[in-house]
């Protein structure tokens, strides 16, 4: 396997990277980086994981959102398996080019969370001087997919 | 110092901690866990930064936003030096309870990044078939205020 991190520029001095219009995102000691996903019209945070520099490449190569599953260890197209890829509209990257943003459109029902949910985001933790051990409180937390139906082994 | 990682619930069973109402942060090998921060009211990504269980505990009980530095080692609350604090409209979890989203409203000027920026992610990188290794976009990428007498050093 060729070292995908070859496909980036180096990374330069620190004004450089925060200034310059070079690629150099920085994988952690892991080889990867931090990925977030927002829908591209809604604007709401669709779902947060990392990349590596294959799923990068693919990502940028392809259109679509590839990522790097941490509990599989394997490159992983979101939605190969349920059917909800995602289109990129935009891909940024932050100041020290060490985190991803990526606006997407979510195929299939628009689900982005694998239980079913639009958003992995369904839960809101309350804040404020009491607020601390209390519970979460749902959020959109609607299903728009059967989970145990969509991912179901055979 | 009293671990801060007591003030919240113990790690359930996966179907607890994707489906239940107990706020179990997930906190990585080095103590941290991921935070998105975007924009309360335009809905934008502003920035991406890590909090560590003291600074989640500080952002709760304050309702401002409280990150862990990686670079300096030490609890950071946003906006100290710059006059840009973040005051959290919404903290939110997400499925596996290992990130955070939290929509802010910024104070000052309005800027979130410490070039000056509105958001950190003020440059895109083209995607495509021939995408690869394309020099970067700067998008929205107006300075709201000069870093460099913003932080100047005494």
């Amino acid at each position: 396997m060729t070292d995908a991190s070859a496909a980036f520029a180096a990374r330069g001095s620190h004004h450089e990277v925060e200034e310059g219009l070079a690629f150099a995102p920085k994988f952690d000691r892991d080889g990867l980086i931090a990925a977030i996903v927002t829908d591209a019209e809604a604007g709401g945070v669709l779902m947060f994981a990392y990349m590596n520099a294959e799923a990068l490449k693919a990502t940028i190569e392809t259109g679509v959102a590839h990522f790097w599953s941490r509990s599989r260890g394997a490159l992983w197209r979101k939605g190969e398996t349920s059917g909800h890829e995602m289109s990129v509209v935009e891909l940024r990257v932050d100041c020290d080019q060490d985190a991803l943003w990526l606006r997407v459109r979510v195929a299939g029902t628009g689900a982005a969370c694998h239980t079913g949910r639009k958003s992995c985001f369904y839960r809101a933790a309350p804040t404020g001087p009491d607020a601390l051990g209390a519970a979460l409180t749902p959020v959109d937390d609607a299903r728009l997919f059967d989970p145990a139906a969509t991912y179901k082994t055979s």
